[in-house]
């Protein structure tokens, strides 16, 4: 089911019985580019990692979401799929204007794929982070209370006052004729309807409406209604506050579905999901904390059952199997022997079946990705020779794979994944090293080099220099001393190279994310890890000192996310957020169309929620990627760096 | 005619053509957004404005370009119009892979008036600086001339061997059972093809010829083909060859038609065309300089003669009679008494007539921008008793106009223009100071504190700052003096509030400069006012060492261009530049189809062209931008901003 701006209002309570029936969930992402900057290291560690997307990722925009729920049904012993692939994009009105970053070639690209950028712009669901959400809460709050007041009046410069002084002779006429209700200016720039709105509301006070109305195509003009009394004009002021809540709560928009997904703590699926992870966190909960381990805490607490079905392929018994972890490849391999594709229904036209026509469109792909993952999950089952049928979230043949998010480029140097529930792999690292050598080497002249230290690896960085890893990790001291004297290259230990890089790393991200606030046009995001240094949580943002009327919060007191020894943030309640951070359990037979109102971020209280057992599947972006590095390859020298294929094959 | 990179070859001579009979051009261009941060204050010099939008407007991408050529029909006695609209996007391939800036407010603004970004993104036509041009001509003669060496070899992965060994099996079945000429090999990712480059290259290279195939959707498979003899495979590899060096023509793309404007010398005009010369230079010729003068030299020497609409209309006896100059009210305005509208002929559906429907369509909001030139062209003609026919560049009414682009923001403020020719208006800023005071004050409290010393204007900078500007200048100095103890305001001089902030704003686009050049992937693109200190000139880019066979440059000498006492870039060889800075002189009946080369900037020699007298008249983009400025003032509170609106009127 497409869902945009359009239908998002009737889609979201059917999103939200979705989520709440599936065993297991499976999304994917489409963005307006990969990496802006130097890309990450085939030895890069996971927290560099991470730091390298949070610096080069996270201006791009989250352009599209697919979500996948995949629903048992027991009388068919079958999964059904309930498939939504939402269009996002967050407008300036009532929202921030936004700023992001693209990259031409992914732009290229979804366009290539049939991805359609028109119904992007003009009918994308809006989103917006929790503390951008309080902060426009808080505004609308004050500017609605400043409608009562007298704003400062401007006094009109020359040039304006005959046109002004003619429009208010013509309104005076409209007024006194009382032949039609309404009159409209037309031809007057924003400033001109500015000191209409000064002139004509106080000398036809009691005798006229003001408003600008906005057409189609984004041409304003200065509509004039005649008041019969002034109760319609008061009406006329509540209608139009009303009107502005509404407009908020659409601009709050689909960060209302990320936040349903955390909330149901349900198995979350991805293909390579790394960067769908990123993007959901930054975008509809809280920017990203520069600090690692707060990511991780953050990560965990908001999704705490993760899967990524690239990971799980990487692994035996998959492995040898698979010729390419791309995920179209995947869904053919999978469905070949000795694998086999379960049967899943597509019903009520909410789901997908197959079809080659919907690559690279989120839904599908995390369609395909759940499909993938069952494939494997029965695999899995009929090795243990169990029934195939139903996924547990829990199960023993799961645990490996939980909370393990494949890290594509450092794979294959043994730190394949970055593990959000527990300890990084920390592989060492002696046997690398940071060359720096002249301009006019090649690959060659490098292999030359080290010819007496057997096989070599390269990576290169620029044209003056190389990670270098040794094959024969026995020869890493012997290799230091011989080339300490030699005067056409430098070799640096690489675990020092990334001492001396760290810092600056890290600072990058921290002026990063402080220079990223003027995105939001003068309101100050909180960064979630400076604000809490100490206290271990995650902030919600400014203390909230106003509430719409209507909100669920109880007042005077504030929501505090703590860290539990278990790793787990819980809630206490100290000061109100703007809302509650829970929403109301949906009721079996509640009504479908009422409002879901979620801010507030994921509570995770001890409450019991079935958890099923989920099922999986893959989803896939590989060709793009692969594309991608294949576009930078040909713009360098073709002989240099040949070793970035290597990690070319897995970048998603 | 609209223009895309599937007609654009077939359109390239057409357009020649229409540059080469116009009387004058007019164009119009369309960006992913128009300020990314601080906005340019009301009191900026043209300096600091040129610098604020450099800083904040210049990651932006020129997205679509109209070109309207007004073309004299002595028979008919009125002007024909042959109009463009150019969709432009540079893709990654052959050049560089692009990070670039969006505004969602103004994507979605034209995509609500129609704007094809799905176009835009599949078929929009590439373009480049020279200096990018030139380096990608390098590598890629070096890159050729690498295909003939033996490239380093990679050791296969244990992981991949077996299913390196298999492919090989069938490659040698395929040649040996010499059934059919073709075979394709599919399922493999990026890495593992170029290990079969390097496994069947070397196996069966006298056999088989290799080539990576691209579908339209990018996916990839390696394709075989059987060799009958080395012949073949020799002319194989020079079609490749050839195929790439067409490839980069038509990367190079609109850059041609921009500077085929400039090298036309032509009467150019645009309505509040800042945005759009800073783009067209930017994008198209070099990136644009820190140096304040040294744009204005460049400017002036790329387009010696502008006029802008927006200005003109700001003048007597224009000022007076028009309501609104936004583009399309102006276009209402000017087509009745006491204007009139001459009549534009449209032939061979190369030109528009008038429509609602294509408004911010950039060929024909340059379409009606020329309109609008005509008109008043037409209106000055007839006051000064001449004929309103043919109009001519140089002719006396014109001149108070020429080259002088409209600064929207300041032209209230005594600083309506930047003049490119010539010295800059320089109003007194004595009676505006920058205050800063407690975050709780709103405009009441400050219109308080300067009770006493008459109307004052205040533009707030954000919650605790504001520029103050007095009406009664000669107060200026009784209160500086009177606020020197104030305990709840600091009142500083505007001059020195600039002063402080000149050097930070420098400073700031020296680094942004600095900062974008890893947005070209690795190629530093020299910044033209850097490494030209002191020789007050502009350089071509790097100094060119290899050249494509076919060029037309004269080996062993360099383009430089120095400024002589007229304010005009001349040229000396002494080094070449990739290509001819010149393309050959139009024949009148040479062939239409012939590859233009324009690749080394606008000579500006002393050839002698006929300046034909050209006619003018308008653009817009207001409605836009206009709704941009609401949107700000939206977001704060609505009692702070509302001097904001005095300039909300003219920002394009």
């Amino acid at each position: 089911m497409e869902v945009t701006r359009k239908n998002f209002k009737e889609a979201l309570p059917l999103v939200s019985e979705s989520i709440e029936e599936a065993d297991f969930l499976v999304i994917d992402a489409e963005f307006t580019g990969l990496i802006d900057g130097r890309d990450v290291s085939m030895f890069d560690s996971p927290e560099e990692y991470y730091l390298t997307l949070l610096n080069g990722s996270t201006q791009f925009l989250l352009i599209q979401f697919g979500l996948c729920a995949f629903i048992w049904d027991e009388k068919m012993k079958k999964y059904r799929n309930h498939a939504y692939n939402f269009y996002l994009f967050p407008r300036g009105r009532p929202g921030y204007d936004k700023m992001f970053v693209c990259q031409s070639s992914s732009l290229e690209f979804l366009a290539l794929q049939g991805f359609d950028f028109n119904k992007l712009f003009r009918d994308g669901i809006s989103y917006m982070t929790e503390p951008i959400e309080t902060k426009l809460r808080e505004q609308l709050t004050e500017r609605q209370k400043s409608y009562s007041n007298d704003k400062g009046t401007i006094t009109i410069p020359d040039e304006y006052k005959a046109q002004i002084e003619e429009i208010c002779t013509k309104v005076g006429a409209f007024v006194k004729e009382n032949k039609s209700n309404e009159m409209e200016v037309d031809r007057c720039n924003a400033f001109v309807r500015r000191l209409l709105f000064q002139e004509l509301g106080s000398r036809f006070k009691n005798d006229v409406f003001l408003e600008t109305k906005v057409f189609e195509n984004k041409d304003r003009i200065l509509k004039v209604t005649r008041l019969s009394s002034s109760d319609e004009r008061k009406n006329k002021d509540d209608e139009r506050k009303e009107k502005e809540w509404e407009d908020l709560e659409e601009a709050i928009g689909f960060s209302k579905i990320a936040r349903l997904i955390s909330q149901s703590g349900k198995l979350v699926i991805g293909h390579n999901m790394l960067l769908d992870l990123l993007h959901t966190l930054n975008h509809f909960f809280q920017p990203l904390p520069v600090d690692y381990s707060s990511f991780k805490e953050f990560a965990h607490c908001m999704f705490p059952r993760v899967l990524d079905t690239k990971y799980m392929s990487s692994l035996p018994p998959f492995k040898d199997k698979l010729t390419s972890s791309i995920l179209q490849h995947l869904l053919v391999t999978l469905s070949q022997r000795p694998f086999s594709m379960p049967e899943i229904d597509s019903v009520d036209g909410r789901g997908y079946r197959q079809t080659p026509h919907k690559q690279h469109e989120a839904g599908y792909d995390a369609y395909v990705t759940g499909l993938c993952f069952l494939s494997m999950h029965a695999h899995l089952a009929r090795m243990r020779g169990e029934g195939s049928g139903r996924v547990t979230a829990d199960s023993v043949q799961l645990r490996p794979f939980l909370n393990k998010v494949f890290l594509a480029k450092t794979a294959h140097q043994e730190s394949p994944f970055m593990n959000l529930a527990g300890d990084d792999p920390s592989p060492s690292r002696d046997h690398v090293f940071h060359l720096t050598f002249p301009k006019d080497w090649q690959k060659n002249e490098i292999t030359q080099l080290f010819s007496a230290y057997g096989q070599i690896l390269v990576q290169f960085l620029d044209d003056t220099s190389a990670l270098i890893a040794l094959s024969r990790r026995d020869l890493a001291k012997t290799v230091i001393r011989a080339f300490a004297n030699n005067k056409k290259v430098v070799l640096v230990p690489f675990i020092k190279y990334k001492e001396r890089n760290a810092k600056e790393l890290q600072l990058q991200a921290i002026q990063g994310r402080e220079e990223s606030s003027p995105v939001y046009v003068k309101v100050n995001e909180p960064d979630a890890s400076q604000t809490n240094e100490g206290v271990d949580c995650i902030d919600l943002g400014s203390p909230v000192k106003r509430r719409r009327s209507s909100s669920l919060s109880t007042p005077d007191k504030k929501l505090v996310r703590k860290r539990t020894s278990s790793g787990i943030f819980q809630v206490e309640e100290s000061e109100p957020p703007p809302k509650r951070p829970e929403i109301p359990e949906m009721e079996p037979e509640g009504e479908k169309t009422r409002e879901i109102q979620t801010n507030g971020g994921r509570k995770v209280s001890e409450e019991k929620k079935k958890e099923k057992a989920a099922s999986l599947k893959k989803k896939d972006k590989e060709m793009r990627k692969e594309k991608m590095v294949l576009d930078k390859f040909d713009s360098k020298s073709t002989s240099q760096c040949v070793e970035a294929f290597k990690e070319s094959d897995c970048w998603d």
